[in-house]
């Protein structure tokens, strides 16, 4: 059969990672394919890249002339943002053209009509490379654990911040310093606010919310919490208790409606995901029949991404002749069987809490902390009294306290906060961070 | 759409799963599939099995009557063993029914002259059930991989052995005791060897290494130890060391050939790989574009096997309108572009070995020891001396001496055994397992 034509809008880290293995890998994904996957024509920012002419690639400035280009059949955009990405999608569809995107934050905020659109033309969206890299996760949950109710999944889906994480938990770190050097790596961005802040990951959630549970893509119900407020104590203490703390994304599935959140979690040591270091990224999913699987990878970098492009580029070169409404549905489940279930507010949360406050060392202290816990129907799992730190000669002495709750509402967890952050004994603003077994 | 009808052969542990299965999730899958799937007819030894009647299915005792049925599209053969279901399978292709089959052992000896049967009639014939249970690990590697040259994949493919390891390891429990523990469980059949001397395992590897480099099925080819000689001692030094022995099936591809093995193996304690513990599966791949990916979930048991069965009927019903020659090739390569490697025999293996040897506590022991490792060019990585264990006082005093090798040929350690068994000053057999880095 003759060569598939593909083109490339963006020849930057992922579009040099793709061009690179369509050529060294020619022969490997031939066999595989049953016919070539030829790059006919790529778009770059600055004309005469290097790269493009080792491999032979003929590139434009302009990216519409690769959605325009009649030769071509299968449109890769790499280029990320917003705009022109989402005009070059939505031409590349109405031109016929399938469409391979690494785009997170487009897939998240306007996949719904991006989907729309291919189903209305009768092509394909693929979006793997968008999700953990080069772990194939889209496809796991998709089509893997297609027999599936889909229960619960949690995710490491932002490598910088389980870099940060894991250097502290490591080495004793602060996160200032650790970002610093994640930034000066390459890691992480010179603005790392994306990363760090888990916007990235929420953008990913919404995806694999999706996927999971067949909702539409509901970005603007991510909650969202970053990491920078994380303690080398809060690491400490953690790991004193049996925990390690993960910025995980948790995508739950309740009786009243579905949790999407993104936070800094303490997971118990012994759980696979718990020691998942460094840049790497994992997905735990909890699954009615199969009941937990993980996937774990690179989650990111310009041949892991490849990897997964190149994947897309391949399924839906398999899937040309199959009719289109047979093919695996954009969400995992057919367009017209997506249920709007309804998104669960913060406080409706539920799930277990870790609380660092400062309290004075007098008698009674304890007992009034417990008692507003007690009134509230709080039921406390641990409790870790430390001794004094070095302290100013002068002032009142002063101990943490580290408090682990058993699964309760997060509005009831708040009232407790609010409560105990007024005692004139608790004398520093607490941390609370939340616990998931993951069981 | 109508429903699409299958057949079920066999409605034992696996079977029961997907009948489970299909009812309970009836509503979930055909949101995702576009169709419902219909269990038509299931064979059963006994006639009237209370869940087929629960389940409202039609029964037959005669499995032939299954591959008959004209009015079913999709057979899933969940009887295991080699007669009658190669028979039935067969015959299913020539009626043109695609297959589904949770038959590792048929797939490994048989697998090339049923998919060339299948190829033949234009059929599928797919097997995610038959390789580490609930795990879509054919999926990941055939399709999620696809762009990569894949070097090499390790894999805890056996669950009870795992169980049996994860116990010796965490409680320091004799190998026969624990055996006879996961027994009474249910998770060792009373005829263990299957499972403890690696042959199961072996069926699996068969699989994972032909869908891995495009080669036909070679389990004539797989070089096959058990578990049941592990002491505790090994357990205990290899802890000492900083590994885990975990029972893995290895294929890695080499200039000059293919390894296919299942042996114990000692893995560094922090790859994630080594705290995969009970009965849980995991497979770690590492291919030249996206690096190492792992894969971990149940490996056995009725509704993660089913789990696996219901997916791939699922993408089987998506194939259905697709070209014959475009649809994933059963082991991954296309038919024609299959690759009959050379497969290396055992001598030609390459890894890290562990040597634990019972030596005279005398000067020059060491000497003669390190000499014989010296002029046969291997170099030793580790050397691990213990003080003597309470001995009769009558006899001489021995020591426990474990060495790590880097890593070398296999002929070559055989050779340093043959040679440090023969020195008086060795008074017992060596004990040898296999070490990989898997970096």
């Amino acid at each position: 059969m003759k060569p598939v034509n593909i083109g490339l809008l963006g020849l930057g880290t992922v579009g040099q990672g793709v061009a690179n293995i369509l050529v060294r890998n020619a022969t490997e994904i031939e066999r595989r394919a049953g016919r070539g996957i030829h790059v006919a024509l790529a778009s770059v920012r600055s004309q005469g890249k290097n790269l493009a002419g080792t491999l032979g690639i003929e590139t434009t400035n302009d990216p519409f002339d690769v959605v325009r280009n009649p030769d071509i059949d299968i449109v890769c955009e790499m280029m990320g943002g917003e705009q022109p990405a989402m005009d070059l999608i939505m031409l590349a569809l109405e031109q016929g053209k399938h469409v391979i995107t690494a785009n997170k934050a487009l897939i998240a905020i306007h996949g719904n009509e991006i989907f729309a659109a291919a189903r209305k033309h009768g092509v394909i969206v693929a979006f793997e490379p968008a999700v953990a890299g080069g772990i194939p996760i889209i496809k796991a949950v998709r089509e893997g654990l297609s027999a599936n109710r889909i229960d619960w999944l949690a995710g490491i889906i932002n490598g910088t911040g389980n870099f940060i994480l894991s250097e502290m938990a490591s080495k004793g770190r602060e996160f200032s310093d650790v970002l610093a050097e994640a930034q000066a790596l390459g890691y992480a961005e010179a603005d790392p606010e994306f990363d760090v802040e888990g916007i990235d990951a929420a953008h990913k959630l919404t995806i694999l919310a999706s996927i999971a549970f067949g909702i539409p893509l509901r970005f603007d119900a991510v909650y969202t919490e970053g990491i920078s407020k994380i303690s080398t104590d809060d690491v400490k203490f953690a790991t004193e208790l049996g925990y390690r703390i993960k910025h995980l994304g948790v995508a739950r599935r309740r009786a009243d409606g579905i949790e999407l959140r993104v936070h800094p979690t303490l997971i118990p040591e012994e759980q696979l995901i718990a020691n998942v270091n460094g840049v790497m990224n994992a997905v735990l999913v909890q699954s009615d029949a199969v009941g937990a699987t993980l996937y774990y990878g690179p989650g990111a970098g310009s041949e892991p991404t490849g990897s997964a492009v190149v994947a897309d580029i391949v399924d839906v070169v398999r899937a040309l002749t199959t009719d289109p409404l047979q093919r695996v549905p954009h969400l995992a489940f057919q367009y017209d069987a997506l249920s709007d279930l309804p998104m669960l507010a913060p406080e409706d949360f539920e799930c277990a809490y870790y609380l660092r406050l400062q309290a004075l060392d007098k008698p009674g202290v304890m007992a009034d902390i417990m008692s507003i816990f007690g009134k509230l129907g709080i039921s406390i799992e641990a409790i870790l009294q430390k001794e004094p730190i070095d302290q100013d000669a002068g002032s009142d002495i002063t101990v943490p306290v580290i408090l682990l709750t058993r699964s309760v509402k997060e509005g009831l967890i708040q009232n407790a906060i609010g409560q105990i952050s007024a005692l004139n004994s608790v004398t520093e603003d607490i941390s609370m961070l939340r616990v998931e077994s993951l069981n």
